[in-house]
């Protein structure tokens, strides 16, 4: 059971359910909370690569956008939470990040590879289920704003496949990323009971 | 033996040597890459408080602000390592954050405390620091470069200690600060051989 019309998203094996969208139109609140999170993770991730990797310029370079991004979507998020009156508190995670994060070996330079493909996966789950939001969510507003994020999320699962592909092997890279990918969509076939950005 | 005409920097105990000035003068390219550093840990600070205090909005909103230039001093920073041909590389860090980190008690909310603190005296420092650069630095374009910075490191100390104002009583604060500045200023007393911006 998927939803209709999905754009085509390279890296991701399956598309998002409609048994998502409907839990997520059903917790907006809940779902702008978690939101709010995942944009604070992504920077943080962002921000641990650069710790782990500070010879490597481009990296460096590139993920100093990203995190800068990702700042300035957190406040935009947390500028929402305030007018609608929704406290900032803290929310029990999905398995999806730590499930994922188990995925990531911990040798060199497989850590790195890992990470960077990891990284762009949810980058471009983010994408697709902030394209769904926007396109079902009937709040002008927020459609509005899952619009102009979903653009950026594109971009970054963008440079993570550019980082990925500067320091590695196309084809290690290519038969890696459909690992984890299918690790991915696999998480996601069975819809968490909490609502979350990627339950 | 301390640098004459200082700007008075609420804070700090004792003001740097003149020693530490000389021989960050004689080593400008390893300051500069120490400063890289300096900002990327910087914003790693102010978004680890904002992970650890998720519900606490106005710390929140004020450490975003206060990421965000991080990032976009590293940014700059980084900019002027490439344009001088100093390849980005790992540094020993000098025992400065180390020392001031085991400080910090970990029970909450000195915790939180101790943290606010500890993190305002540092800015406070690198403001201190910042300074003398763009005063004693011969090279005019590093002197423009730092005088514009030390403008933010000075708002940032100011945003630390309005968090610990916010969060806690007057007087516990001021007591604190006091033996915290003191174990600051006596870290800095000896100069560290390797040259640093907390050298």
């Amino acid at each position: 059971m998927t939803v209709s019309a999905l754009p085509t998203i390279r890296f991701l094996q399956q598309p998002s359910s409609s048994a998502w969208v409907e839990q997520a139109l059903a917790n907006l609140d809940t779902i702008l909370l978690d939101h709010s999170h995942c944009e604070r993770k992504a920077a943080g991730v962002a921000l641990n690569l650069m710790f782990r990797y500070p010879s490597s310029a481009k990296l460096v370079r590139m993920l100093t956008a990203i995190a800068q991004e990702e700042l300035q979507h957190f406040e935009q998020v947390n500028q929402i939470l305030e007018q609608r009156g929704i406290p900032l508190a803290p929310l029990v995670p999905p398995p999806y990040g730590a499930t994922l994060n188990k995925q990531i070996r911990r040798d060199e330079p497989n850590r790195m590879l890992d990470t960077l493909l990891v990284s762009g996966l949810i980058e471009a789950r983010s994408h697709e289920r902030l394209g769904l939001l926007a396109q079902h969510c009937s709040d002008q507003e927020l459609a509005k704003f899952y619009r102009a994020l979903m653009a950026s999320e594109a971009r970054h699962y963008g440079i993570y496949w550019t980082l990925a592909d500067t320091y590695f092997e196309r084809s290690l890279l290519t038969q890696r990323l459909e690992e984890l990918a299918e690790i991915e969509s696999n998480i996601l076939s069975t819809l968490h009971p909490h609502p979350r950005i990627h339950s």
